[in-house]
């Protein structure tokens, strides 16, 4: 039972493990020879090319401008500065939403935690169960709901609450679907011409005797849509060829490592094994080895890349087909084309820097066996993840070791290894796992097939989200895994509650007793872990090991930056925990809230910095993943509803059940009015819209040649530089043909633009200005 | 515990009731006089025009050909013996389709009883638990799985039967949906031109300050749909006017009753009195009154006609929009049209005469909150029912009536009425309620808001299967109405069971133990109330109280008839219980199964010969009930699998419970890939299909003038008769317009054909026959 006052130093701890965060990254980013590594977005943008201060070759390492030490904190209020619609033309309209949902969270919680802390904190504090009671209790208890007697009256307070934390939650999810929805569509509206507004992606084009995919595609839409079809461009498999260019980079990247070995020292010319490992085999010469088998690559790449081209089965049943209007390309991405409902499947294209080429040629029949295998993997892998870490752990002991290889047993024996090994060996396996968790996720969905990397990153985030939930909130609340009680459930045939309630009654007794050890995950997870956040750590030792082995020019120095990106299917189940966490224990125990507030503002001003100044987003799917949020945080309010009850029958206040009941009729009703009324929005094309781009666009330019444009706008990656022996610098000009594919990477390079953002003024026509608030 | 005696006896006495019927349609039907009763599909269809039998006026009605009554069962190879392309051209695809779903049910439970005798019983059979246990048993018990003793090796029998039932029912089911759709297909591809091809339904349109709803469609789809739009017809609220021409209709019918009344006795003027159910006020002159009522309402409906058409607040936001081609319906139909997803939506239109007028106006948000309200209180009406009826009970039991009406003391307390009442009593509440359930279903679905009679019978079908599973098929098992028990499981905090086992342990005991009642269900509702419904008792009795009282001309006595429909809302959900009683028996008591394969063989013939001769569906939907009807089947399947579950695990079999989960997520994944193979044959129209059907039409038809074809398709029906003084022959004569509305009842009346349905052959073009087994 932890006092206030063993929150307070826990608090106080983790603020100052925050401060020490901040300070770190404070010192470390005004380094200039961290400039790549905490301002690559602008890099990028080509609005920044060298490091500020000029000078000696100190200054060009070191800041040394003791002033800017002292104002440590001054990126938070630079961070905020900046106007959403700037943001939006800045980084996406990806990113500027997903800072909404922090948004969301402040503006959910701070009137729910004022509103609780003047009715429902004063209602628990003025009861003296606890005190007259035997039970050990501590301050923070005496403001949650165990503070109330069982049958009072004040429960009805607790009910009014739920409901009017409720209604507030809705009424700002409401409001937020529309302002999103709105932003969408503005975005797509305003969006300069791109190659995906044309462009739909067809599936399972059927086998035909006779002709070929590329004739029978031809065909089938100058008879089907005679008069919107332009053209089309099939789909190569070409995973062989994307791997041996990938080989020769890394290939690529080892000669460059032994170049400037040996450039540094030139009296010994660097040599390698090319055995196993670098262990066996003959001794060669490194550079002559790498460059040789770097030329050996180049003959087998253009060897497949002419076999791809030439050879008919390394087409797969699938197209890209392009129309000439938007209004086209709409009606055929949302109708059905054939009979058979599993051929000619149309849906949009992602846009080309989405597309997950590896999956466009996945059989209907196997994707529903995939979606199946996949399906049960998960339930086992949420419910049964523990079997196999206890096993690992079970070996993992010094007992099992010494066992195994009587040899070390000397070494372990000694005190100090013995004791590092207990505490680290059962961890290990967790933490290993868990740490994969994410990329095992994301395996999974590309399993699926899905053909977009938006889309692989939204069903891994749902899936993170159901694993968290299950694990980690449910886990910790009903104490022991998830897995462990459901093994309870089955096997004892008599508990001494009635069946359908044992669920949230067992969570329901729980819930109150883990507000002090969730507040305390809150501070570390949360606080802590965004504080982190925005030191990049791996990314500045990484950066700074290029440099030191790989970098020869400054084209090379930029290579070296990782800007990643916001990572949306392990960031966005993160916060959609506290979301949940929030909103079970706003009526419970509201001493959570302040915490979770500070989470959220912490975490939006960190990730509005990094947004502006670090992330770089891959694809922009124009806010897609909003119906997931949306749907997420409605779970989390039904949830909190059903714990509520449970609690409360646990306190003998039966009659308050039927109104609770209606609270999740009422909430389930709510969603599915903003599903029929916001979603499509999210997923479908309205032809009004379509058909009025079009209209503008042919007044304005009515001798555009479209077909020029669309012509080479969905082709594998991997064919983009035609001459491999530059092929990163190919894709570059590809991309800088005139409109070709204006993405925000167009004059990405060597841009002597001057830095300060201030000069990123909105190129987007009629910026609009929606409320942050 | 019945004995195979006394099942024996109670087939017997059934089988006797269902050839009684027999017997009594046998002799009924060949009488002249019932000729419309019997064959009014045939009148419908004006291939029969006066009953056959010519001679003296007794022989007009009674049937003197004594052979005749030897051969009372030759009407079943006769209902057998028209093709199924024949049949489809004769009562439309929906009448078709509806008996396939019979046919399943002998597909897949012959050869399912087969394997079970074969193999089940005797694994039952040679056990001696009942035997050497305490309780009384019969020989049904010992067919049964309560005949195994717990943990015995022998349930690996009943998995392995289980695994087998389940494939050769997902077998058939796919094969079946296949079939189905399929044949939807080529209907609708073979089928003559017909408005709906071209015409899409378009709700809330947005109200404009500027524009009139009329103005506002024709812009909107000018410029959205610029190659394909054609035409369009507002809606009118016309629910007045409505009411005002069915008023009318029954005053007329009056006045023929009264004129002949006094046709029939000359010496006395027929008169009523004005007021309260013609008990209190001035005495007129009949004929006279409703002669001059009828004026009255004649006038009152052509005032409201005008103000109808010139008032533009009676224009709903809705409008039928008609394209050129039925490539741009398909295209409007499936695409969403505006920005705000609320607003212009777009439908496919039902066919003419599948409207249902009064819903056509309903806003979108209040679309929802009726949604909200219905589920509510068809939550209440299924769990609750119980509720009013009880109170009605108590009420209306001899003692309350006794104390509110004293007088009636001295009556009552006759022995007689007194066990009348007390037998009689109790029961009518509920009996009531149930006759009045479909239409209380019905009303509900109405309230909803579907605008296609096809919806509202479908939606009510489905409410009526989950009516019947819960409180028929749990009811009994679980004995006692599933309220009590809900009631039980809330309260009874102390229970010997676990928690979410609960339910499927206690119905899983109770089983076994329901097989005899359930035999007697199935011979009562199944096999004499399909023997009943071919009698047609009630349609037989009005026809003639009909002819006695209102017919003077030919023309009368066809409208008389009330050939009625199948009734998809009550029919279908019957059947259901049939599946869900024959899935969850054949591996607990494949005694069951031979009764259910009776029934269905019995219905099937029994429906068929109705189709033929007697049922005139109102619309044709092209089998859209499919999906609704396979899904269901499903259900049964995985809650057959559910309950082995609860039953195996009080055998205390555990070792098979993961096998036994396995099932449920095969079946499911089964589901789903039906859902996604088939489904879309159901609700999309493929644009190939649409383009094929245009440019055969253009070829054939270069010169088709489509707009006066389109242009009155999608009227009021209380507008089609624009001179009310014969309201009921001007649709006729609208529908004989050239191809306007080719419905199967374009030459309806007195068309001189002669009877035998064999003249009836195929118009249809390239009639396919599809595998009947």
């Amino acid at each position: 039972m932890a006092t206030l006052s063993d929150i307070g130093v826990a608090a106080a701890i983790n603020i100052l493990t925050a401060f020490a965060f901040f300070f770190a990254f404070a010192i470390l980013r005004i380094q200039p020879v961290n400039d790549r590594v905490y301002f690559p977005k602008w890099y990028i943008k080509g609005l920044r090319s060298s490091p500020f201060g000029t000078g000696a070759f100190v200054g060009k390492l070191v800041n040394l401008d003791f002033r800017s030490y002292v104002r440590f904190l001054n990126w938070m209020p630079a961070a905020l500065h900046m106007p959403e619609p700037e943001l939006i033309d800045h980084a996406g309209l990806d990113s500027a939403v997903y800072l909404r949902i922090y948004l969301i969270g402040l503006k959910i919680f701070v009137p729910i935690a004022i509103l609780a802390f003047t009715i429902l904190v004063p209602v628990n504090w003025t009861n003296t169960t606890l005190e007259r009671s035997n039970l050990t209790y501590s301050d923070l208890d005496k403001l949650s709901i165990s503070n109330i007697p069982t049958r009072s009256h004040r429960f009805w307070t607790h009910l009014v609450m739920a409901y009017a934390f409720t209604f507030w939650t809705c009424y700002v999810l409401k409001k937020e679907y529309e302002i999103v929805a709105k932003m969408r569509l503005h975005f797509l509206a305003s969006e300069k011409r791109r190659p995906d507004q044309f462009t739909v992606l067809v599936r399972n084009v059927p086998p035909d005797a006779d002709e070929s995919v590329s004739e029978l595609v031809e065909h089938f839409f100058l008879v089907n849509h005679p008069n919107d079809y332009l053209t089309y461009q099939v789909v190569y498999n070409a995973n062989q060829l994307s791997n041996l260019v990938n080989e020769k980079k890394k290939m690529k990247n080892w000669l460059d490592y032994y170049q400037i070995k040996y450039s540094r020292n030139k009296s010994r010319k660097p040599s390698l094994k090319t055995g196993f490992l670098g262990l066996l085999g003959t001794r060669v010469d490194a550079v002559d080895h790498y460059t040789s088998e770097i030329e050996r690559l180049s003959r087998k790449i253009s060897l497949e890349r002419d076999d791809i081209v030439n050879n008919p089965k390394s087409i797969m049943p699938a197209a890209f087909v392009s129309f000439k209007t938007r209004w086209g390309a709409a009606v055929c991405a949302q109708t059905q084309q054939s009979r058979n409902p599993t051929m000619w499947l149309t849906e949009w294209a992602p846009e080309p820097r989405d597309v997950y080429w590896d999956n466009l040629a996945i059989p209907f029949v196997s994707l529903t066996l995939r979606r199946l295998v996949i399906a049960v993997a998960f339930f086992f892998l949420t419910f049964f993840f523990m079997v196999p870490i206890a096993f690992v752990q079970s070996l993992a002991n010094i007992e099992g070791i010494e066992k195994a290889l009587p040899f070390l047993k000397p070494i372990i024996e000694m005190k100090v290894i013995k004791s590092f090994i207990q505490g680290f060996l059962p961890g290990i396996a967790l933490k290993i796992f868990l740490i994969f968790l994410p990329s095992i996720l994301m395996l999974m969905s590309k399993f699926e097939g899905f053909i977009s990397l938006s889309g692989l990153e939204r069903r891994s985030a749902a899936r993170y989200y159901i694993f968290q939930f299950i694990n980690v909130f449910l886990g910790i609340i009903i104490t022991g895994t998830a897995f462990q009680q459901l093994d309870n459930f089955i096997h004892q045939s008599a508990t001494e509650f009635g069946p359908s309630e044992v669920i949230p009654k067992t969570i329901g007794v729980s819930i109150p007793m883990k507000a002090t050890f969730f507040i305390t995950y809150v501070m570390v997870d949360g606080w802590a872990g965004v504080a982190g956040e925005i030191l990049r750590l791996k990314p500045l030792i990484i950066y700074h090991l290029k440099i030191f082995f790989l970098v020869k020019t400054e084209k090379d120095k930029d290579e070296a930056m990782d800007p990643g990106t916001l990572g949306f299917n392990t960031g966005e189940p993160q916060i959609q925990l506290y979301f949940l966490l929030g909103l079970v224990y706003a009526v419970v125990s509201p001493i959570l809230l302040p915490f979770i507030i500070v989470f959220f503002a912490l975490a939006f001003v960190v990730y509005r910095h990094q947004i502006i100044n670090v992330y770089n987003q891959e694809y922009e799917s124009a806010a897609a993943f909003w119906p997931d949020v949306h749907g997420r945080i409605i779970v989390a309010v039904i949830v909190s509803q059903l714990l509520l009850m449970g609690l409360l029958s646990t306190k003998e206040a039966a009659q308050s059940t039927p109104l609770l009941i209606t609270l999740p009729v009422l909430t389930i009703w709510f969603h599915l009015f903003c599903k029929g009324r916001y979603e499509p929005a999210f997923v479908r094309y309205p032809l009004q819209e379509a058909m009025m781009k079009d209209t503008l666009e042919r007044a304005r330019e009515p001798n555009l040649n479209l077909k020029s444009f669309l012509q080479n706008a969905y082709i594998h990656p991997v064919f983009k530089g035609e001459d491999d022996s530059d092929s990163d610098e190919a894709p570059e000009e590809f991309e800088k043909e005139p409109d070709l594919v204006p993405t925000k990477r167009q004059s990405r390079r060597n841009t002597p633009l001057p830095s300060k953002h201030g000069s990123a003024a909105s190129s987007q026509p009629e910026a609009q200005d929606y409320p942050l608030l």
